[in-house]
């Protein structure tokens, strides 16, 4: 694999573009207008310095080899005419990403392998819209990719092993842990166990047992991590939050839910993004 | 508080006795025998060398004086004869500790308080033997107690508000965040966390969606924490997590304790302690 089209402007798309590209691969952002580009050069810069402050030992020359290998497009079919590796980061609507796949699958190259980086929907969701569900598969970052440099990798029943084996490489070549999954799981792997921490978390809370601070203290101390429950979903924000409580097969979670709505996300109170959430970050 | 006597001389036993001891208390340790109170003065020698390793700037003048604070008995009546506060960590089973303090009830003064470390069982079901449900509470101590230093402390309906407020300060007193839950819960705060986040863990592995090293990989990487599910389910130990596995309202969890009983413990793989469970330890 060499070059690397990415769909989608949004915070992992930014630094997915930037992660790919400092390791070698060269990159093409596709945007759908001039403005929506600028706004992509923008981000990519601001990733770009902090890799630089947060990386240590990472030059100049080679912050500025990897901005010199990302090219800019609002041209679909130019973005993939040679494109090894797509790689989807779009909004994450199932309708939206079904249109998309449709959209270029009549674009791609027969080579081209493609990506979904969506964290809550399955790939065999979308695989039937892009033409060709054997080199079609999931590949997941996490957020602040140059720290948290974890992929998941997931296929469908209908992925090829190859294509498969083809986007563990390139994980590993840009830089992240490829971690593979058997088969399709919704919430991957690290939702799989972030979810039922944090619920487990608010269920304390919203059961009166303890408050947030001396939960996550209790987990920091036992587990040694860095942050506990409540820290965790003030990062994540709390209207994802709510969402995911409100799906919760598990007694309480519904009503904690409603508790949230009414006492934090009315309030504008949405996590570390507001400044508050069930912690206050202003100064 | 001055004067505390701690029952039991298993590995928090000996941790709680020195730990106490080295900010100042005076600690008596209570055993059944000569030889049990040898047992002990050997384990608390251990732990008192390991804090001269693990803990910088330690010196051995405070290891002296902290040895020094501790004085040992067979002699119950003595024992507690002075003692502010009463510490058990017997066995963690109902009926030997219901018998102990029916046993001391008669032998402690008026002032003293009383705390069960029991990490499975409720204070509320111990309560009613100690003849003094007021001044009777939880106070749980984690392992490795000098480094992971949380000390959940809880009460039952029947404590008395100044006695729980009294063993906050003890903890804080004796270096350790002090972590107090408002009413009991089974598990208290660090396992009604860990359970599920383990739970979890073992239903992505029993469903084959990926190898404990891998979901290992994404939970350090993901959270920043230094151990994933499975490393943790081994320092734990894996008939622990058999039983609580046998407990859990979740589908698949009993059919992966089966899994558990004769892929790994009836191999002998009972994890850390035995150099093998889901991972190898051995040289």
């Amino acid at each position: 694999m060499k070059n690397v089209t990415v769909f989608g402007n949004g915070v992992l798309g930014s630094q997915i573009v930037f992660q790919t590209a400092v390791h070698g691969f060269r990159v093409t952002v596709c945007g759908r207008s001039a403005e929506s580009l600028d706004r992509a050069k923008k981000s990519i810069a601001g990733i770009a310095e902090r890799y630089q402050k947060e990386i240590p030992g990472t030059s100049a020359e080679q912050i500025a080899r990897g901005l010199a290998n990302i090219t800019y497009t609002t041209d679909r079919a130019l973005a993939v005419a040679d494109a090894d590796l797509v790689i989807e980061a779009i909004i994450e609507d199932l309708k939206e990403k079904q249109t998309f796949y449709k959209d270029i699958s009549g674009l791609l190259p027969e080579k081209t392998i493609v990506c979904t980086n969506s964290s809550t929907l399955l790939p065999s969701d979308m695989a039937a819209f892009t033409g060709r569900p054997g080199k079609f598969l999931g590949l997941h970052y996490a957020n602040h990719i140059w720290i948290q440099n974890s992929a998941e990798i997931m296929g469908t029943d209908q992925t090829d092993p190859a294509a498969f084996a083809e986007v563990v490489q390139f994980a590993a070549d840009t830089g992240m842990v490829a971690v593979p999954l058997k088969k399709e799981k919704a919430g991957w792997l690290l939702n799989s166990l972030l979810v039922p921490l944090c619920v487990s978390g608010c269920l304390l809370y919203a059961g009166g047992y303890a408050e947030p601070k001396d939960i996550d203290s209790i987990w920091r101390i036992g587990t040694g991590a860095p942050r506990g429950p409540f820290e965790i979903m003030d990062v994540i924000g709390l209207k994802t939050v709510y969402q995911v409580l409100m799906m919760a097969q598990v007694s309480g979670a519904k009503e904690f839910a409603a508790v949230l709505k009414s006492d934090y996300i009315d309030e504008g109170k949405l996590g570390i993004a507001t400044g508050e959430g069930f912690y206050s970050y202003r100064k």
